[in-house]
């Protein structure tokens, strides 16, 4: 399933919203939980594997600026004027499953997958700035439960893996 | 990517759900749009491949059977009690990136694809009739633009291809 012969290091789910809701920080007991939120756009879901290195990220770049025929009537990039990007980690994408269980044995470490996280959010905040004013990117915090919720005028779910 | 040696033949990503509200039928001159909602439970996208048969469908039942390791501390089934389920029919994710296009050659013919989701609607609604007494199946109208509403406590999504 990968853009290249080698094993798939990174897997992607991107969905399209109207809106879009994610809670960043729990609440406690000093402070309320904290959300950030983007109107029309798309939301990423991402997950690195093992062997995953900066060099995946020049190629990811690139989900941003991808062609979608949707319906055979509309071919639109995947993000759009007015699009704003919401990237969701999701470690539960690594899963795989063998018998009736799902195993998480292939995603990277959590201290790689949040160097490569942070990195593809800057990448992301870098091509959308270039390409769209006025587009935001926002972000789920890396680790922390992905309280989300997402309202579509069809999600038009997409797999992207590199 | 694969559970078996063959070419994948089926895809599916799963979200965990507190509430999902998928519209079915678009509002026209005569009436308003209608819709279909679950509460908590998990929503299957899915989307058929060419060369998928009714083969297939045996080994998709076990979907709702698998069980997750979330967080390295839940483990339980994608469908825990209370349950229920939503399928969304989504050829977008049959998509292939080609350059910077998305291309759709390897979907199914729309009549192969329509049988073989009716069919995947009516097992899993037998199976979990068999599971879980209370828990409901909604899903959505094949061909039509899926416009669909997530509130989750996190999406937990999956990836699992057939």
């Amino acid at each position: 399933m990968s853009e290249k012969d080698g094993a798939t290091v990174a897997r992607t789910v991107l969905q399209q919203c109207l809106q879009a809701r994610l809670q960043v920080k729990p609440a406690d007991e000093h402070s309320e939980a904290q959300f950030v939120q983007i109107d029309r756009g798309m939301v990423i879901y991402i997950c690195f594997f093992k062997g995953a290195t900066d060099d995946i990220l020049a190629k990811m770049g690139h989900i941003m600026h991808t062609r979608v025929v949707v319906n055979k009537l509309i071919a639109k990039k995947l993000l759009e004027l007015p699009g704003s990007l919401l990237i969701v980690p999701q470690a539960t994408l690594g899963g795989k499953a063998k018998g009736r269980a799902m195993q998480y044995h292939n995603n990277i470490s959590k201290e790689d997958g949040l160097r490569l996280y942070s990195a593809f959010v800057s990448l992301c905040q870098k091509e959308l700035t270039a390409a769209a004013a006025g587009a935001t990117v926002k972000h789920g915090t890396y680790g922390n439960r992905q309280v989300l919720k997402l309202d579509t005028n069809g999600p038009y779910t997409h797999l992207m893996e590199f």
